[in-house]
């Protein structure tokens, strides 16, 4: 029964090549998310759904990247200040900035929303749209996580990234979906994620255009225009696609109503809660976290069929290998 | 010789059944047209552009189809005021919906941008996105031009659908960047020229998340968000699509901003002008129409190489065939 063997052998190993999600280990998620993608895809299926209506919204801090201890942004936004600083003698007395250059995370704190506001718009605008994407391309490809020490894309998670490829190969257009500023994250996601600036809604400040010397720019206004977090995920989903999304994926309370819009419809849908359960090789927070708190979406997950994804049980790796 | 005029036969009708623009007529535009998609698709070549990068923007209005004698979606809210007039017997008495009901043009245009927008607000406003998408395609289906009677979407123009298709063919992207509501044209568009919802960039008014009895909903709200006409163009490409386009198609001073942001960078660019030059199948206007004004981007076009497209000379026939 020779032949028997190498049949089973070769079946075998075209199962093992085939796995499209091997830093996903075997259990009830995976087996949700290969289930949902195999019914949506299956032509004449009662779930079937239309390449172009495949349509995948992703979280991005904390959901693709790590956002701990703080969002990257704002540990750009720091960097900013301190960068800026010479320029601006007067903001080692005035707060909020001499908090930011000192790295006082309590005055910070106490500074508030109206604090970050003034911190934001002392290092996102005034430029134009050209120069700022330069400025978060040089900062991304220089500045090094504090714990981990790797740049801030090797810590994009491993699984994620099968998980886009996988549904990308399956026809799906995926797209993220973030509190954080577009045009901050549009200078590496293609890279990195394999997802096109156009793919990638976030939030935004105003811009203006103007002719400089004949040249056309664009400038980055100090004027919040859309903040893309909680209820304004499925706003600036309906603006940006004009469609609805069939699976989200978020980990925080900033993605409940993303992943109500997303899966509050007829038809086959899915929601996945990246829960942060790992402390030794990521972090383990929920409800109590300052960045990425998640509480009200995980008691609300049960009722709704949205899936807690454990970093700890359900990924083998983390962060890809080198 | 039978086998030369076998191959001069072959080679004519292959060179027929290639050309992917048979409404536009032979001559320097078309030319112009064929010759940068040439060279920017030309691996190896000095202007060489990488797909994902091949951004190809249009204005709709005017530009895809007929915005004479009145912009459509202007049509569709003077047909909605009608429609909800019975439940508003107090609008047949109040400015500026009398001059609505009554189709009364002077009235209407005394009334001017603020009752515009009295209007906009009490037809687009108020109802949730599903219920307006329904509303704005059950419109479209039986709606019909007034001087050539047939729907607004057999109104498009042939050559157009041609350039889009050609350039999809090309590995383009193609965008509509509109002033009209993005949410008002997504219904058809993705039938009527092939670009799907997510790739419809136009203004919009603010929408609000809500659950009501527990089933998620966008509320449309009575504020404008953004307006995305003259340089609010770029504003709304660099938001949308974070990418510089480096192809752009206008027909007023409307497009005049997109055209300078398109093509003044670096770089091979093609600015395209459709100008209104036939009255018989369809109209001719430019400096002095109220809908669709083109004065100061006709005047700068020569010296920015922008185009003009002569719809009496340059296209063969406007309207697709039925």
């Amino acid at each position: 029964m020779r032949w028997l063997t190498v049949l089973l052998l070769a079946l075998s190993l075209s199962v093992a090549v085939a796995d499209p999600l091997p830093s996903w280990r075997d259990g009830p998620t995976k087996q949700a998310i290969t289930a949902f993608v195999a019914a949506v895809t299956q032509a004449g299926g009662a779930d079937f759904v239309a390449p172009a209506q495949r349509i995948a919204v992703f979280d991005n801090d904390g959901t693709l990247w790590v956002e701990q201890p703080m969002y990257t942004q704002l540990a750009f936004l720091l960097d900013r200040v301190k960068a800026l600083a010479p320029e601006h003698p007067e903001w080692k007395d005035t707060q909020p900035f001499k908090a930011a250059i000192e790295g006082d995370r309590k005055a910070l704190g106490e500074a508030g929303m109206d604090g970050l506001m003034q911190l934001l718009m002392a290092t996102h605008a005034g430029m134009t749209s050209e120069a700022f994407e330069q400025i978060a391309a040089d900062w991304i490809a220089s500045a090094r996580h504090p714990r981990f020490d790797l740049p801030y894309t090797a810590l994009v998670y491993g699984p994620m990234l099968e998980l886009l490829d996988y549904l990308r190969s399956n026809g799906f257009k995926t797209f993220i979906v973030s509190g954080g500023g577009a045009d901050f994250m549009r200078p590496w996601a293609e890279r990195v994620y394999g997802i096109p600036p156009e793919q990638v809604i976030g939030s935004h400040i105003e811009q203006r255009f103007d002719l400089r010397e004949g040249k056309p720019v664009l400038v980055r206004e100090p004027k919040v225009a859309f903040i893309d977090d909680k209820g304004g995920k499925p706003v600036g989903i309906q603006r940006h696609i004009g469609r609805r999304p069939i699976l989200a994926f978020g980990n925080s309370d900033g993605d409940l109503q993303m992943l109500q819009w997303t899966t509050g419809a007829s038809g086959r849908r899915l929601g996945l809660i990246l829960h942060h359960t790992d402390a030794e090789r990521e972090y383990a927070y929920d409800r109590e976290s300052h960045f990425g708190k998640l509480d009200q979406a995980l008691d609300l997950a049960p009722a709704n069929g949205w899936i807690p994804v454990s970093m700890m049980d359900d990924w083998a790796q983390v962060f890809p290998s080198p």
